[in-house]
């Protein structure tokens, strides 16, 4: 299999996201890796060439540029050309560390929705106490979204929930504002219905926000505005308390005495809530696996967003949604 | 000035509610009181009958109650009978700790709403890492809202946290998922534009729920699907890391010795986070204030309530509402 890869994207690029190959190809002898971007700063990394190409071009995506316009201005940018190879059958899946909002537009406009998925979805894996994680999506792909939309979402993180997490029988909930059947805005009310009828996977009903991080579910689909929303609460109020940790632990110097026997217990605590551990966030629902892998990724990072293509490769996730949504298991409507 | 008070609502009624209002009784020589509620059990708690008056009822609504079902029928429970007394300018506020969503009906459907306010909106003062806290809204009580009724929640709310919070020229924000101009969806974009246009408050632009914790503004505005979901997250996370920490903190012996130095400084960051601390969520847009005390409030909670309930009344809040409204501040469409 080939993995077409965006060598400018991200805040480390083109060193760590070079590194992050190199550990890959030593490891998946059954890949090869299209690497684009500046020809000579890639080689400045490369240690090894087997099974490596590298496709020169000047033009780079900017982490501030507008997506949308980017992606149609920018032609010969990294990212694009990167999508460009999938679409024309040189890469079975595309990564990128860069401009989120770009990705995501080139992965529709590029590549191209798979038919019967109306919307595309972002979807990161979380992480819960237990270190079990859960997938969420949609993530910010979609700012208005229908509850046709959301039903859609559900099959897709099941399907990847089961194939590449390994997940038996996963459990896909729907956030909303109770657990109870009637409770939510229009919006999830007429999801909730949707996915109660669809015979595709395991809805387990409603689930709240302030469970997420408690393995109530393995997969939680909402629109991306709220998806978005939730994910910087999460992210924030993390932040926060770390930041008010600290505070409290150099306050005094008995604090500091007794920080530094936990410190690496703390240090560890923080590493739990770190959700690049989990791998980048996949944009499902476009005809190949695209990954954007996390801006501030480091050669591991790199790596492990290679290692979830690959899965998502190997286990045709793409072929899979296909079926799943001809053989009609969404119910009637949506086919 | 009168208060009426659902002496039945929330997990410790009516013992903490009864001890609350003695501690405002014994403080606040300009209210008095009206108690809704099973006069025997409030007899029991009640150890000065100075300016309060008791008005005995059997019947009360329970925590899971349907809200709107319950509120029609249950035309004698303690929290309706509170709400009609201020409809009938016996009160001039009323308070209940029970079931938050009768609450918000009673008040809408008992004591009306204001003339040019469409929705009423559910405000809890949030804390934040400063100590300074911000007032957010809607926190639930319309799941599916307009434009309009975001910009009028910016007035309600600018007018509480400038009066009863005292706060200088109040910041307004509207929370989006990205802090630029043309970021959201179809709700937050055109918001934007009237929160723009207004002349009534200070309107800062988009902020972010990351930055919820940080200050970032005095208000923020929100649909109340959106805000019940940031809320819960909120929660959600502050107390899985407090659950994290502490296993962190119990893993060996060590540990434990340092968590001991450390407890007192970890209680008070707790508690920091705790917002019954900055009082009850009022319910904002009805023509007299109502606030939910914390189901779980004890006696100070309630007193705390209760002085909330009294700063609103002297500094006419309602009154500063409507004539805000009458003098066209919010824009034409909205007169």
């Amino acid at each position: 299999m080939k993995i077409a890869i965006d060598a400018m994207g991200g805040d480390n690029a083109p060193k760590e996201i070079v590194l992050g190959v190199m550990e890959a190809a030593k490891q998946f002898k059954d890949v090869e890796f299209i690497l684009f971007g500046k020809e000579e700063a890639i080689l400045e990394h490369l240690t090894d060439k087997t099974r490596v190409t590298i496709v020169h071009t000047d033009e780079k995506i900017e982490s501030d540029d507008e997506p949308v316009r980017a992606v149609k201005r920018k032609k010969n940018a990294s990212m694009v050309l990167a999508a460009t190879a999938v679409k024309d059958g040189e890469a079975d899946a595309c990564i990128s560390a860069g401009n989120t909002g770009a990705l995501m537009s080139t992965g529709l406009f590029v590549i191209g929705r798979i038919k019967g998925i109306e919307r595309p979805a972002l979807a990161p894996t979380l992480p819960t106490i237990s270190g079990k994680g859960f997938v969420m999506l949609d993530l910010g792909a979609n700012s208005d979204a229908k509850a046709e939309h959301l039903l859609q979402f559900g099959l897709m993180g099941s399907i990847y929930a089961e194939k590449v997490r390994k997940i038996d029988r996963p459990r896909i909930g729907l956030l909303n504002i109770g657990t109870e059947e009637t409770k939510g805005n229009e919006l999830t009310k007429k999801a909730f219905e949707l996915m109660k009828e669809q015979t595709a996977y395991h809805f387990v009903g409603n689930i709240e926000s302030r469970d997420l991080l408690m393995d109530v579910a393995d997969v939680v689909v909402t629109d991306g505005f709220t998806g978005n929303m939730v994910l910087k609460s999460l992210e924030g109020t993390g932040a926060a308390f770390f930041s008010m940790l600290k505070m409290s632990l150099m306050n005094s110097f008995k604090n500091k005495l007794a920080a530094g026997v936990l410190k690496k217990d703390l240090l560890a605590l923080r590493a739990k809530m770190d959700y690049s551990e989990y791998g980048g966030a996949c944009l499902f629902g476009v005809q190949a696996p695209v990954i954007k892998a996390h801006g501030s990724s480091n050669a591991h990072g790199i790596f492990t967003t290679i290692r979830q293509a690959r899965d998502m490769i190997q286990k045709q996730m793409v072929e899979t949604i296909k079926s799943e949504i001809d053989q009609g298991k969404l119910g009637g409507e949506t086919i």
